[in-house]
């Protein structure tokens, strides 16, 4: 299979599409931008999803569900909000189709049109904030820590499979507090919640900042986000957490009444991640013989393929010890399938399950058995090994967490060495071009500088790290003065 | 809190909204006809949902997204399909807003029109049938086995929480087979597993049967559903899988080459149940008093109440014992909670959690530390008991085992006192309007009848049971020949 694969050399961007379509994560739809997320991507999906929802829970956090659609009024009702989602969206203006009158199939019926228009979501906060107005009166009804797992719409001109689609799936947190305070650290809170997420079960190392006002989310005050390396050196925002203030308590009325009986407004704030996940999880492990997947939301951990001989005993064997380790291994909790369909042979499953990114390949042969081991190859190094079939199943589980840390750890040097700290404007137009990966730099402060910045070189401050150190300079391009290096970069 | 609720002789209808209301299930959103699911409601469609979508992948089935919008023109290919679902939906016509010239807010911005209109889907078939035939070339490629969770949209009139909303929630399974037979066998599988699920988890007996043409869903051959009775002698559809024969293997394409080359049309069938369960659930075991959650499903099993006095010892001593309750409790597996809440008193407690259907409910006070028991009440009879803190967890286990089979006897022996057998027109009116419930009587067969029974009565023909007895008789309207009795009910 590997040799229909573009090679990351070759091509990046097709590489990427490539390893999306062949590996059966997705496909294009027949409607435009919008994909079809097949079987293999969608168990990827659920793995981090349940992951993700139990982080949710055991933070206190209730999921609920809100309408897919928004009346086009309530856009409007936060100023910046409006600006930044009402744009490219789906309108929904009808309610009706009936049969054409030439019998050519069917119209839109003018006589069912909407009194307004609905908007297909392409965020939630409006929708939810009126109807979080009806469930607010007093403290004693504060906080609401409320999650929603959905569908939303953004009419994207350009799309890519998972990396940006007019439809996609994501969840999004939405609270309410008492207390700014309190509002800010539920921010901060689920800003780390998605950190120890994309480390600790992506193997994908992150640095969490903050979005300068130029990249902040529209209706935001601050939007705290993990930023992530790709292997062609460019950035990708793998998640955002955002305080609201009381933005959007003000646009839909929704006040409190304290403990000492003063009415005050609700703090706010909102987080996401979305199936653009996926998109990062190909391009920071992949290689150029498919994909490769953590284990710990591997869709399939293990796969077992037989390597028969024509001797009908030998094979029966065979299918004995694979039937009996699979047990074994499901036992232990590990994802597994013996693949032991006759019409394709072995080297071919190796190349599928390889492309698939599975961590872990057993082989079984007859003198394997005689020999009383089995050839575990780890898709991660692509190395293999033959190991004694006595404690096989505790060296697979070994096996599995040590490639979960190896990804991590590789992943972790690679985004490491590719932060360059730089102090002049040569110096950053040259890494950028040459070295690619973060850019650190002085930058003035000012978002006419960023923009500029942004034209001569597309790249944007990807942002201000969390805890940075201060220390004088002068900026990049503009000279003026800067207390403190931020990270540049070109992005997805 | 009951004091506020409608009982069900006063207003049935009232009294179902009532209990969604007041219970925190849901709310109607401010826009028509779509509904928020609010967190005590989604916890149990999370509960059902979990169950149900591990029977789907025990039956070998896994989970697929596909897009959120339908082209116009996929609904018209199949005939039968768009005369059922294309009169009332979501139409999606332009992908742009802009500002208004007057500053008055966001309008549709006219140039950006879709040169199809998009249909908000309201079932999957089309849009998935033209994904199947980029999938299907072989019989290698067969079967098929896919479902997809989402939310699809019917632009309907009248709209009831839960029942029948614009937007709800369901999973639809859709798959594919070489074979006519096997699609059959897969269609009554699914039916078997709606049934399983709905009289094991939700405690409520189904009658397991096939529809009329009339009832059938547009664009499939044979209609099997399962369908259930609820406290005032209506029927619900709980459930519906459906033999689709090639009719949109035709409409779509979709061949495949069997192992003898020849190349034939694909059979196909889908299944589906939605959150209308939900109101199926809440109209088939409330009371007065409020919902009676099936402990399997329920969000909440069992909640401990503290009775305190003013002896701040004796409550140390309620909360030590509470707490370590709950750690038992939850070692078993069993949802609980301890609602030590300081602002409100045992009896709104004790209230709030008998409207919400909470099958078991401890109250733990000082005295009854003293005499080393608890008092245990179950909402399903309103009784309650003094119960030994010694062995007190096996009790509670035990009892919500109980409570689950007593829910569903009950149930069950309500259904079957209201399934009448008739044999002329008078005791049919007579028994659907005084007795209600199922009415078994001998039908001609055609669909004309079907509509005029309809018509006369507002009663239609639920299902043909399967094994149906075969027994000669006449037609309860017409007087025609006929071979079977079959179910009439009203419904929702």
């Amino acid at each position: 299979m590997a040799d229909n694969l573009t090679s990351r050399k070759q091509d990046y961007s097709q590489w990427y599409n490539d390893l999306v379509l062949k590996g059966g994560l997705a496909e294009h739809s027949d409607v435009r931008g919008c994909m079809v997320i097949k079987p293999y991507g969608y168990a990827l999906w659920e793995n981090m999803r349940d992951v993700l929802d139990k982080m949710f829970k055991d933070t206190g956090h209730q999921n609920a569900y809100f309408p897919l659609f928004i009346p086009k009024s309530y856009l409007s009702k936060e100023a910046s909000h409006v600006e930044g989602f009402a744009k490219e969206c789906a309108v929904v203006t009808h309610y009706r189709l009936k049969n054409a009158p030439d019998g050519s199939g069917v119209i839109v019926d003018p006589d069912a049109k909407l009194e307004e228009e609905l908007i297909v979501r392409p965020t939630s906060e409006t929708i939810i904030w009126s109807t979080y107005k009806g469930w607010v009166q007093s403290y004693r009804d504060l906080p609401i820590l409320v999650n929603q797992w959905a569908n939303v719409v953004r009419w994207e001109m350009r799309t890519r499979l998972f990396l940006r689609t007019a439809e996609f799936l994501w969840q999004e947190g939405h609270t309410a507090h008492a207390t700014k305070e309190e509002a800010i650290a539920e921010t901060v809170q689920m800003l780390d919640v998605y950190a120890t997420f994309v480390e600790e079960y992506m193997a994908l190392p992150v640095i969490k900042g903050v979005k300068t006002a130029n990249e902040r989310f529209a209706g935001a005050e601050d939007t705290y986000c993990i930023e992530a390396l790709m292997q062609d050196g460019k950035a990708l925002q793998a998640g955002t957490s955002h305080f609201l203030g009381q933005n959007f308590a003000k646009a839909f009325d929704v006040k409190f009444a304290d403990k000492n009986n003063n009415i005050e407004y609700v703090w706010a704030t909102s987080w996401g991640v979305s199936t653009r996940l996926i998109g990062a999880l190909i391009m920071a492990h992949s290689d150029d013989e498919g994909l490769v997947m953590p284990p710990r939301i591997a869709p399939l951990q293990v796969v077992i393929v037989p390597i028969y001989n024509k001797d009908a005993d030998a094979r029966q064997k065979i299918d004995d010890k694979a039937n009996a380790l699979v047990k074994e291994l499901r036992a232990q909790g590990i994802r597994v399938k013996y693949d032991n369909d006759d019409t394709t042979r072995p080297g071919w499953k190796f190349a599928e399950y390889e492309l698939r990114g599975v961590p872990v390949r057993i082989a079984l042969g007859a003198r394997d058995l005689e020999n009383n081991v089995a050839e575990v190859a780890r898709r991660d190094e692509k190395t293999k090994a033959s190991v004694s079939l006595d404690g096989l199943t505790a060296h697979v589980d070994n096996l599995l967490q040590e490639i979960q840390s190896n990804m991590y750890n590789k992943a972790l040097a690679f985004r490491n060495e590719h932060i360059t700290k730089v102090d002049n404007w040569d110096d950053f137009v040259k890494t950028l071009d040459e070295k690619t990966g973060f850019v650190a730099a002085h930058w003035d402060g000012t978002a006419e500088t960023e923009d500029k910045i942004k034209d001569l070189t597309k790249a944007t401050i990807r942002c201000i790290p969390l805890n940075n150190e201060q220390e004088a300079g002068v900026c990049v391009l503009t000279g003026k003065p800067s207390t403190q290096h931020v990270l540049f970069a070109r992005a997805y």
